[in-house]
C-alpha cells in the first residue's frame, strides 16, 4: 500500500465515499488507487470551483464530509470562491491538494506555490503529510478535523512521493465520522427562558445548526408562546414548505432589517451569531440589532442548538402542537414571465423532497417567497455570498440524494462563474434542472451602485453591469456540455417546461428569459 | 475626489490604462470612477481567472501593467491560477480588490476573509488602503512595485470607506512606470566570456528577460562562435518565425533535456535559474543539468540579460552577422488532423506579427516545431503550468495590440477551465481565433500516469482522464458565448477555416477534432 492508498483507505474508513476531483500530475497516485478502493467515487469535474461547490452541495445534504482531489496551489486556488461558501456554511470537507514531492520543492518548479498560506484562510486544519507513514494517520485527522462541531473545511497536502512510497507502518484507526454537538447546559436554557419571559418583544434568530427538522419543530413550539423566531438570510439548508414551521427570515438590507426589528429588546441568538449588514453603506448601520435589545445566546455554533430549542420549549412550557404552514399550490401563472412565475411554477411543480440551490440572487426571494407552501423541500442558500455556487451545489445535493429532484437557481452573471458544472451533471446523468434567470446584467449591482451611493451610473459604469452585449445563450451552452436545454419567454412556456424537466430523468436546463 | 477616484487617476498618471474587471458591491466606487477617468479602459469579465489571465497577456505584449478589479477573496481566489501563471512569467501587474469598510470589517460578515493572506503567495506587494489619504499613494507604490525589475505583482486592497471617502491629502507624484533593468558588471560578462573560451562544450540557457529581439539577436552572435544557445520551456514571450535567430528550447521531460545535454561542461545562465523537472518523478532527477557540469550565471532575473548578451557576443569576438531561421511554409496539409498539421497551417496562413498564445499541452510542441520558419511573430507560453491560460492571454494580448492577430491554442481541458473568456472576446470584438485541439481527454494525463509508475489505469483512472462522455460541443460553446465557431475534421477542413478566420475581423472559434 502506497501513501496514496492509504489515504484514500482512510477516507474510506471514515465514511467518505466520494471525491470530486480535478487531478494533475501530482495527484496520479490517486487517480490510480480509485481503482484499488471502490469504496469512494471519484467524480470528474472541469474546474476546481465545480468540485469544491460539489463537496459543499453533498455535505450540507449528507451530513457527512465528500473529499475534494485538487493540483497543488493553483487547483486549490480554483476551488477558492466555493471553499468561502462552504466556510461559511459551516460545511465539513476534507481537500487532498497535490504538491510537488518533498525534496523538488526546494527546486521552486513552475507550478510550485505556498500551499498552506493559501489553503489556511478557508480551512479549519491544513497539514502536509510529509512521509507516506504519516498519510493515514493525517488523514483520519482531516476527517476528525472537518467534522467540528461545527463543520469545516480541512486540508490536506499530499507530496507527490508521500503518494508512491510504500507505508511501512499501519495505518491508524479511523477516527469517528463526525463528533456530536456539545450539549447545551441546563442552567442556558433556563437562564433564556427567564430572558425571554421578562422580554416585552422578545425574537430567536436561529442560525444554520438550530435549522433542521428537530430544530424548526421545536422553534414551532416556541413561537406558539408568541415569540417571533427568525432564521438567518442565508441558510445553508432549510427545510420548508407545506406542513413544516415556517419562521420569517432576516431582510437582507440593513435598513430593512432594521425595521423589522423595530421594538425589540431580547434577541436570542441560536446557533447564529449577532446579525451584521452583508456590505457596509455610507452611513448605513453595520450591526442589525435595534437600539436598546439585549442580544443574549442559547446556543454557540458548536452546541446542539436543535435539543437547546427543545429543552427551551419544553421550560416555557410550550404546546406540543405546532402551527404549520398550509400548502399553497398556486394557479398556473401567465403573461410575462418574472421571477414571481417562476416560483410559481416551482411551488407547482416540485415534487416532495425537492433540492433547491439557490444562487438566483435578486431572483431568490421573489422564488422562496412563491414556494413558502409548495410541497416539503430543502432550500440551500448561498452562504458566502460568492457567486458561482448553485451548479456546483446542485452536482453534490443530487449525488448525496440520488432519489430526489434537484433544482439550480441561476442569476444568469452568476452561472457564468461556474458553467462547466454542467457537463458534469450531463456525464454523471444527474436529475438537476438548472435554471438561469436571463436579466443580461449584474442586476443586485445596479441596486448596490446607488445604495452605496457611487453617483449616476455614466456609460463605462453601465456597460460593468451590463451582460446585454452579446447576450450569453443559455441553450447553446448547455448544449455544448451535454444538457438538454430550452428557453422560455413567458409564464406559460416556463411552467410547461419546468414540468417536462421535473417529470423527466437525467439533466436540463431552462433559460429563464427575463425581460 | 473621493478614494476611488485616487486610484484610478495614480494608475492612468503611471500610464496603466488597462482594467479587467469583475466588480460587486465593494468595487462599485471603482466602477463608478471610470466615468471620470477616461484614460483608464474597463474591460468586463465573467469570470476572474480571465480578468487576471488577461492583464498578463497585456503585460507580455505592451511591456507595461494592466490592472485588474476584484471582488474581496473570492474575486482574488478565483483569479489565483492565472496569477500564479503571471508570477512565473514575471508580468507586472496591478491588482485592486475591493473590501468591506474598514469599521465593518470586525463584524465578519459572510464575504469577509483574510484578502492579504490570500494575495501574499502571488503577489511581491500587498498593502490594504485604511484611509482615502492612502490610496493614491499607495496605489503609485503597487505600479512601482509591479515593475520590479523583474516584473510581479502588486495587490492593493481598497475597503469601501476608503474608495468613498474624500481625499483630504493632495496626490502624491507618480512613480516612474517601470524601473529599468539593472546593467551587468563588465565583470561578470569578462568571467562569462572566459567560462566559455575554457568550457568543451558550453551552453547558454536564456530565461524570459534574456528573450527579446535584441536579446536573440546578440545570443545569434554568440551562437556564430559555436555556443549553443538553449531557452527556457516555457517562456513568457518568445520572438520567432523566419529572419529571427532560433535557439533551440530545453525540453520538457528531465530525462530528455538530460540526454539533450549530454557532454555539457559549462552551462551559462541569461536571465534564468538553473533548470529544473516540470514536475518530479520516481527515480528521476530534479535538476538538468549533467553531471560533471559547471552553472555559472551571466545575469539574474533582474539584470539586463540583452545588454549583456550584447556585451558578452562583444567580448568574445563574435560576429555581427546572425545565422537566422529561414522561412519555412510548408504545403496544404492533407488528411488526417494532427497538431502537426494544424502547425503546418498555422505557418501557412498566420500573418507577421501574429501573437501565438499556447496552452494546447500536448499539441503545443507540434505547432511550435511546425512555425519555427513562418513568417515574423510571438510565441506566449504557459508559463506557470496552470492551464486555463490561452483564452485570457488571448484577450489580453489582443488589446494590447490591436493591429495584430491573435492565435489562442488550447487543450479542450485546458479550454474548460476559463471558456467564460469567450465571451469578452465577442463583447470587445477582438481579432482572436481560439483553436481547441479537441481530443476528448486530458491527454497530457495519460502519459504521466505511466511516467510517475502509478500503474495501469483501471476503469476509474481513465474514466477521470478523458473528456469523452459527453463530448463537449465547442461550437455550441462559442455560440453561447457569441463568438462564431467551426468544427473540423480533417487536415484540409483546419487549414480553410484557419485561412478564412485569420482573414477576417472579430474572434472566431476553430474546434480541431482530433481523432
Amino acid at each position: 500500500m502506497n501513501g496514496a492508498e492509504a489515504v484514500l483507505k482512510t477516507l474510506a474508513d471514515a465514511g467518505v465515499d466520494i471525491c470530486f476531483s480535478n487531478p494533475g500530475t501530482s495527484e496520479m497516485q490517486m487517480v490510480a488507487a480509485f481503482d484499488r478502493e471502490p469504496r469512494v467515487r471519484p467524480v470528474l469535474t472541469l474546474f476546481e470551483g465545480v468540485a469544491t461547490g460539489a463537496a459543499d452541495g453533498y455535505a450540507r445534504m449528507a451530513g457527512r464530509p465528500a473529499s475534494t482531489l485538487l493540483h497543488l496551489g493553483p487547483g486549490l486556488s480554483n476551488g477558492g470562491a466555493n471553499l468561502h461558501n462552504a466556510r461559511r456554511a459551516m460545511s465539513p470537507m476534507v481537500n487532498i491538494v497535490g504538491d510537488h514531492a518533498t525534496y523538488h520543492r526546494q527546486y521552486d518548479a513552475p507550478l510550485n506555490s505556498d500551499i498552506e498560506a493559501l489553503a489556511r484562510p478557508h480551512s479549519v486544519w491544513v497539514k502536509s503529510a510529509e512521509s507516506a507513514d504519516t498519510a493515514a494517520a493525517l488523514t483520519a485527522e482531516a476527517v476528525a478535523a472537518s467534522g467540528g462541531p461545527p463543520g469545516g473545511i480541512a486540508t490536506l497536502i499530499l507530496p507527490a512521493d508521500t503518494a508512491w512510497t510504500e507505508v511501512k507502518a499501519q495505518p491508524s484507526p479511523s477516527p469517528p465520522l463526525r463528533r456530536a454537538p456539545l450539549p447545551v447546559a441546563g442552567k442556558a436554557v433556563e437562564a433564556a427562558a427567564k430572558a425571554l419571559r421578562a422580554a416585552a418583544k422578545p425574537v430567536l434568530l436561529l442560525g444554520t445548526p438550530a435549522v433542521t427538522e428537530q430544530g424548526l419543530r421545536a422553534a414551532g413550539r416556541i413561537a406558539g408562546k408568541g415569540v417571533r423566531i427568525l432564521v438567518d438570510t442565508f441558510l445553508a439548508r432549510q427545510p420548508r414548505g407545506a406542513g413544516r414551521f415556517a419562521p420569517d427570515k432576516m431582510l437582507y438590507f440593513g435598513e430593512m432589517a432594521l425595521g423589522d426589528l423595530a421594538g425589540v429588546d431580547l434577541m436570542l441568538l441560536v446557533g447564529s451569531r449577532t446579525p451584521v449588514a452583508f456590505f457596509a453603506y455610507p452611513a448605513m448601520p453595520s450591526v442589525l440589532v435595534p437600539e436598546g435589545c439585549k442580544v443574549e445566546t442559547l446556543s454557540a455554533l458548536h452546541e446542539d442548538s436543535a435539543a437547546a430549542l427543545e429543552a427551551l420549549a419544553d421550560a416555557l412550557g410550550a404546546p406540543e402542537a405546532v402551527a404549520v404552514q398550509g400548502p399553497l399550490l398556486p394557479a398556473a401563472p401567465k403573461g410575462d414571465l418574472t421571477p414571481y412565475s417562476i416560483g410559481d411554477s416551482i411551488a407547482r411543480w416540485a415534487p416532495e423532497q425537492t433540492i433547491i440551490c439557490d444562487d438566483a440572487v435578486t431572483g431568490g426571494l421573489p422564488v422562496y417567497m412563491q414556494t413558502r407552501g409548495a410541497r416539503p423541500h430543502d432550500w440551500l442558500s448561498l452562504t458566502g455570498g460568492a457567486i458561482g455556487q448553485a451548479i456546483p451545489l446542485a452536482i453534490g445535493a443530487a449525488m448525496a440524494e440520488p432519489e430526489r429532484k434537484v433544482l439550480s437557481l441561476n442569476g444568469d452573471g452568476a452561472a457564468a462563474y461556474t458553467v462547466q458544472g454542467l457537463w458534469t451533471m450531463a456525464r454523471e446523468g444527474l436529475d438537476v434542472v438548472t435554471v438561469i434567470f436571463a436579466n443580461h446584467a449584474y442586476r443586485i449591482l445596479n441596486i448596490e451602485l446607488s445604495r452605496t451611493r457611487a453617483g449616476n451610473a455614466g456609460p463605462q459604469a453601465r456597460r460593468l453591469l451590463d451582460l446585454g452585449d452579446p447576450r450569453m445563450d443559455w441553450v447553446s451552452l448547455a448544449k455544448g456540455f451535454g444538457v438538454p436545454a430550452v428557453r422560455a419567454t413567458d409564464a406559460e412556456g416556463f411552467d410547461a417546461a419546468l414540468a417536462r424537466g421535473l417529470a423527466g430523468e437525467g439533466p436540463m436546463l431552462i433559460e429563464a428569459v427575463l425581460g
